[in-house]
């Protein structure tokens, strides 16, 4: 396998992402969780209410339970006067049946009595000792939030996929629910590579960097709805390639980032080709070029470039998209803003370019660093793309600025 | 302190928030958290660099480090002949020092050997044996990145402040750095009243509900940088509230949920009139008119309406600014969608509204829901904020949708 160019399989950074998100298959497997850490996970089931919310019909304003005929006629002037044979203070509720011209003092959400069919304001009553006056009349239901009036039992409150908000997991605390049913997260694994690369907490030798790239994908893989195993630094040889590869195929998806030069590119591909397939190698993209795609016994195995700013524009581009697939999250949505350039600026690359700036006074500035610098992404506020068939924009041409956030 | 008026101290939600937020401190304590669980964080000190990046001059690629003037005047058909004297695969360095008409085959990211000032690409090469032929001339320090390119020792790469992205988290590991000094979250304890509220685990019995507020609250705190405690549910009495607000004023914030009467909700007012300074009793809001405010020993204390929804749609106007600027996040990322509404809506409050929506085929439905229906904020897409003075919404009218997410 010795024969294989670098980048055979170079394809448009549109192909890349369609390969990429066809081969991704989102993942069936589901846990019970606590809804109080239920928030921004997605619901494996449809929620079908067990019970009616609220579960009786209940007074939706402090005042008074009547029968709604015994106000009628009632005004500021000429009050019907209810006989007081209660008081329902919150939580609690009462049997005792309400008859002709009597009344109970209500509290919001108690149960309404039986016999009662509405609840007078209190604004709108007057209590003298064992009297209430009622100056304004209520007709039946009036103040009355009735049972299943906000969720019927057997309906189906929530679908499966939606993710769960605040008001969502509301939904399960309403119906006594504490653990909701999700789909658990992908996990995935991360694996840096190249002799070059040092993990923390040594020092560095001549001629060697710490690793960026495992933190970074991992904050970005961890942001978008993934668990991630950061693996040691492995060497760019192709036995330790294939080891690692085999290692962390327990995993639902594995990330390699680095080598950085040709010659360690191509021996992950060469053990992605010899152990599955490699779908593509090399992607029409500036910075960003050396990314290549496989499925291993079905993994889904990505190959990120071994620069830092590349890898993590990438990792925009690719890896967002497809763990969030994964994971059966809506795309990530994006905040863009239009704005001018601040400056001309010249792409002969012949590929898409994804170019970091930051926005001064309302205006776009490329950042001008290397794709191996950190820096062009840390500094900056966002991104725009340029197409492959774009020579120059000039200033104040408008472009779209897509935010890092 | 019988004679408190209900919502005596009524103000407009631009009021209510003026005064909340100007009562808030943004916390001042740090902790040293992993780089790996510091994404979304904020950062408590400047970063100065404490070494440069790259920490020597580099190969930007594959190919052969050369005293530039050795390659002047190459061309396609007039190679310049040079000798290969060494080999630096990835991770190597070298000591020996370049000679006239000297090469080294040095893979991306090697150290430039001494001597060498350039590094001519595979591209326009060719081995032969010991001997490379160089078909294109470079300049001077062409494809090397100097030394402190990215990053300069001394330098301050980021600013105490800004919140950690991936790419920031980047620049840690850069720099070697395996910990990072943020902000702590603030702490904040949610505390559910009302004896008609229950725990979950429970049976309900006659005229109770599930404690719903707790924990929509803290999923909402949660998703805004705070860590939170949710208090069992606490009975309505003066002696009770006071108590639970003591028992958590080691909180940075004290949240109180519930009780749904007028009565239960001038019970806080008083504890916290009695216990600390009361700020306002009430916004001109629909729903969720009952929202109060005081400081007690210095601390924020919010009283949230009782009604799930009122409670949650209060959550977005008052709590998510109010923990934010506690958490020093920016202003929560709002996104707002402009559509026309598919019907006319009738507002009557002469308070401002918080109408819940749904957005089908790009027109805006209005969710009818009572503020007690906790499904009026889980089955809409968002919400509209309707102004005090505003009588009537026609069909067609252009709306901004806020959309929850």
């Amino acid at each position: 396998m010795d024969g294989i160019a670098p980048f055979k399989l170079l394809v448009s950074r549109e192909e890349a992402l369609n390969i990429l998100l066809n081969s991704i298959k989102p993942i069936d497997r589901t846990e019970l969780i606590p809804i109080e850490r239920a928030v921004g996970r997605v619901l494996a089931k449809d929620l079908v209410a067990n019970m009616d919310i609220p579960p009786f019909d209940r007074a939706a304003v402090d005042g008074y339970a009547v029968r709604a005929e015994d106000t009628y006629g009632a005004s500021e002037f000429n009050p019907r006067i209810l006989r007081l044979v209660g008081v329902l203070r919150a939580g609690e509720s009462t049997g005792r049946r309400l008859g002709s011209g009597e009344c109970i003092r209500i509290a919001t959400g108690c149960p309404i009595p039986p016999g009662a069919d509405a609840v007078v304001m209190a604004e709108f009553t007057e209590e003298r000792g064992e009297e209430v006056l009622v100056y304004k009349p209520v007709h039946p239901q009036e103040n009355v939030s009735p049972k299943g009036e906000d969720i019927k039992r057997g309906e189906v409150v929530l679908r499966e996929g939606e993710v769960l908000t605040p008001a969502k997991i509301g939904v399960f605390a309403a119906l006594g629910l504490r653990k909701a049913p999700v789909y658990q997260r992908p996990k995935v694994a991360v694996i840096p590579t190249g002799f070059e690369v040092k993990e923390h907490g040594f020092a560095l030798e001549d001629g060697h960097v710490y690793d960026i790239n495992s933190y970074t994908l991992a904050a970005v893989l961890m942001e978008n709805g993934a668990t991630v195993t950061r693996a040691p630094v492995i060497p760019d040889s192709y036995e330790m390639l294939k080891w690692a590869l085999h290692k962390y195929l327990d995993h639902d998806m594995i990330v390699f980032s680095g080598g950085s030069s040709v010659g360690e590119r191509d021996l992950l591909a060469k053990v992605i080709l010899e152990e599955g397939k490699l779908l593509f190698h090399g992607v029409q993209i500036k910075p960003g070029k050396p990314t290549l795609f496989g499925l291993v016994n079905d993994k889904p195995v990505l190959g990120m470039p071994g620069y830092p700013a590349s890898c993590l524009s990438n990792a925009h581009i690719f890896l967002i998209p497809a763990v969030r697939k994964m994971a059966r999250l809506p795309p990530k949505k994006l905040t863009v803003v239009r704005a001018k350039m601040a400056r001309r600026f010249v792409s002969s690359t012949g590929r898409e370019q994804f170019l970091t700036v930051k926005i001064v006074d309302g205006r776009v500035y490329p950042v001008f660093k290397k794709s191996g610098d950190i820096t062009s992404l840390s500094k900056a506020d966002g991104y725009i793309m340029l197409p492959v068939n774009l020579d120059v924009i000039n200033e104040g041409d408008e472009v779209e600025v897509i935010l890092f956030e």
